[in-house]
């Protein structure tokens, strides 16, 4: 039977920061670098930018982000060799549910609906691989966590990181046949 | 820890039924009675109601769906021992998405938005107790899986039957303590 890998969707294969970054530039005049905010959230890491959180509850926040740089192909790739299974805890965004999925059915349409989840605590997910931005999630589940890194984790410790989707590939490919 | 019972949505807290019987008689002009389709899916065992499934795609479907009787005072009372999950296969019908969570927001305020999960196929999710009323959710679970009784499942017979929810609060009352 195939291990089965369960995979992140937001800072894992959807980048939410071009889109906060804009916002933050349309509204203040400047643009953000990375090391403006590397380490934290931005709207914690940034003055007067707690109120972006808030547009994650907007209808179309999720529509039309970037597709983080080759996780399409390589979950293609994984998918010969393992069951893979595209969660979001996305029940806290409930305006997200369809654009989420809308936006899967654009970007990753090989990919079938059968495995896609949103959920809300991810404690309820059975699997062998967490590929997961979040502590949170990553710390209750019972398989091999690995944490994809965005600017919130950059200083933790406990995970075998993962840097990028070639990284991804690069793990897995060293299970070959397991 | 508590344990953890996994729920089903439609035709175990919400009634598809009625707006079927509903569509059905508009179209036809009689009202189909339970001896009419038992132990099939209406669709199926009514004549020209093939179409019926269809309406399951379209938004506004799952909004207004009756609630089963006593299924939000039972759950209430099973949340106070167990660590309950609400859940749909809600991933075929990307419409009902919204519809969905905007449902339990209305019926089952009470319920946190935390552990509710819509996803496809349901062998990714962990519990100890499964309700569902298709065989092909209960089969995979490698908890205790309970039948809710619904008419496309009435002659099945491998499976321990809940007919009501009254039938599920006796079942745990009974385990009270676990």
């Amino acid at each position: 039977m195939k291990k089965r890998i369960l995979i992140d969707m937001d800072e894992v294969i959807a980048d939410i920061y071009p889109k906060f970054l804009d916002i933050f530039e349309q509204e203040n005049g400047w643009r953000p670098q990375k090391e403006d905010y590397w380490g934290q959230k931005i709207y914690d890491a940034l003055p007067d930018a707690q109120h972006l959180r808030s547009y994650l509850h907007k209808p179309g926040f999720f529509a039309d982000l970037p597709v983080m740089p080759h996780s399409q192909e390589v979950i293609q790739e994984l998918m010969e060799h393992y069951e893979v299974f595209i969660n979001s805890a996305a029940m806290e965004f409930p305006n997200s549910l369809k654009d989420k999925y809308d936006w899967l059915q654009r970007h990753f349409a090989f990919f079938p609906w059968r495995n896609v989840v949103f959920c809300g605590d991810k404690r309820v997910l059975k699997g062998d691989y967490m590929i997961d931005d979040h502590v949170k999630n990553l710390q209750c589940f019972t398989g091999v966590p690995l944490m994809f890194t965005a600017t919130h984790n950059a200083f933790e410790t406990a995970y075998t990181r993962m840097n990028n989707w070639q990284e991804i590939r690069q793990f897995f490919a060293e299970r070959a046949g397991e």
